[in-house]
């Protein structure tokens, strides 16, 4: 099971021709650019991998082919739209869109999504906002994978957000967390290679707690304590209860469910400039980095990093010398572009840039 | 060191009357109200024991006699104050209010307070959101007491957050989170009784694990590990940073500083009704509460409680039984009473009331 080094290109490339053989071309660039991002910042949980599962939900007909986006609701500094079961990376990209249109009027922003899909990696929208000027804010809920704090069954999801503040330099700070001690996605992975997970991640089916990944993901994710749980229960409130989705123990899985999810998300951005000037504020920021950055280590840290900052390193090496993915993930992908009758040009040129495995 | 059992009418009195001979006494009214407020949900480390130190810091001229809040910055939906070195309480009521106000036009809005002082507990100012029919967010940093994850020192405060969510009912549910593991005031707490704390709160002065309240009251908080420390970073970019405050390492003191703090706060308001009918919103938060509550629980848990659920049940049963204080704060409430020459009828009205102790 080795990782082989893929170039972001003709990754991207071979992605948005398979999502283009069901999706308007303008929404696959979207999507498939969403996933090699995050596997660029190494977050393999929201990447490529997750293509086929998508499309399986798309022939199952549990989400539409196209994003047809309507705005509900508008007014000043708020606005609700409804992504009728399209694809929750378009309707996110465009309600972010509008926030920041908003905030360059009102300052600040607050849009809504309703009747989504999972939308990726959230700091994909926020990163937004922050290139724009702004601290941009992404809140959403998730399947009802969660128990709350001292429940024995879950009634929501691993809700997750995503703030992103601006620096003076191509380094955006981004907290990008779900609520539960670790994402699914990790027992997942721990799982397929076979290896145990530490208590605290999950508990079984039972209640009781497991390190084993098998039986961690036939039961339940493990909220960061109290507070996590309280924040998930917010994070669905605003996400979910606010827009008019569903939330907590209604929304169906996303692999398994026969039915929409009708996700929901929040999104936030607030201009800077409606603060303080930008360069100064950039400037205060570098003094909170340097502070931050130079605390002493604890014995067994090389040093503090700030929020993102190792992802924005992993982005900039995966950038130029490729993005480790497993090779079951890249074989998977290329039965899937066979099988979608993509243009064989894309698959060869994927494999003729491939590093080997390493 | 019992307990007695004081009235809220005349502990507020008392505490209305010390403050007012050196404040207006309209400022006076909020901050005892607020601390108070603290008590009755049973958060008595940001309650009346609070009063002596920051009437200390005002005999040392760190803190201003009145809150000369002045309007910086307003335009539309964000606004900046400037409190001018006053009570954070003062500053954060006049800040929640116009983001209420703000709210009401644009549907949602932000307003900064810079220079300020500790705003005491968070709630105090998102219920007063709720109250409008408006999801309330309070954000504040606080002193350099915690480490960020990785770190042998501080270099930020256990900074806060608050979030509240009316229901159709009195119950506003409520987040008021700290990011550190638990509260600096627990550990003082535990301290003042004597008892030991749990690992994984503190490290000591020199980055060691410890169960010594004592120490680790020398020593600095730790955060609710990476993604609290995480959020801690954001939230002193939010109220720090963005407003023009003091941030991060450079937060003297609350206790020991000899200079003012200049903390900062954020508070953002956002109408419910700019996304959905205010009772079809309720009638979804009643489904909400009800799935949370009924989630099976763990064993060792009587059952699932929503986010200020059981500091509600609190307050509903303090307001009517009274608040139990330690013998020893209500000794130094008195004696400070004394000390700033407060009409004796206050302290009798007081000690008349008090359920002896329990």
């Amino acid at each position: 099971m080795g990782n082989m080094l893929v170039e972001q290109q003709p990754l991207q490339a071979l992605c948005t021709e398979i999502l283009a053989k069901r999706l308007e071309r303008s929404e696959a660039e979207i999507i498939a650019d969403s996933l090699v991002f995050s596997d660029l910042y190494g977050v393999h949980s929201h990447g490529v991998t997750k293509l086929k599962a998508s499309l399986d939900r798309l022939d199952n007909k549990l989400i539409e082919n196209k994003t047809d986006l309507q705005i509900e609701r508008d007014n000043n500094a708020v606005a609700l739209l409804n992504a009728n079961n399209g694809w929750g990376q378009v309707a996110s990209v465009r309600a972010m869109d509008l926030c920041i249109e908003k905030s360059k009027t009102f300052n600040a922003s607050i849009v809504g999504v309703k009747n989504s899909n999972h939308f990726g990696i959230g700091r994909y929208y926020t990163m937004k906002a922050a290139k724009e000027g702004m601290i941009g804010f992404a809140f959403t809920n998730a399947s009802n994978y969660m128990v709350p704090f001292g429940a024995k069954t879950p009634s929501m999801g691993a809700n997750a957000l995503s703030i992103s503040v601006p620096t003076k330099n191509d380094y955006i700070i981004t907290l990008d967390m779900s609520t539960s001690n670790v994402a699914r996605g990790k027992i997942a992975i721990a799982a397929r290679d076979g290896k145990s997970i530490p208590e605290g991640w999950a508990i079984t089916v039972d209640g009781k707690n497991t390190t084993d990944p098998e039986e961690a993901m036939r039961g339940y994710l493990l909220p960061l304590g109290a507070k996590g749980s309280g924040l998930a229960i917010m994070l669905d409130i605003l996400s979910g209860v606010l827009t008019g989705s569903n939330f907590g123990a209604n929304i169906p899985s996303q692999f398994e469910g026969n039915e929409p999810q009708n996700l929901g998300h929040l999104f936030v951005a607030m201009k800077i400039e409606s603060f303080m000037d930008i360069n100064k504020f950039y400037d205060r920021v570098e003094v909170k980095i340097d502070e931050t950055i130079s605390t002493e280590p604890l014995k067994g840290f090389d040093r503090v990093y700030m929020p993102g900052e190792q992802s924005y390193e992993t982005y900039q090496k995966y950038s130029q010398q490729g993005i480790p993915l497993q090779k079951v993930v890249v074989e998977e992908l290329i039965t899937l572009a066979k099988s979608y009758e993509v243009d064989t040009i894309f698959i060869e040129e994927l494999l003729s840039t491939i590093g080997g495995e390493i």
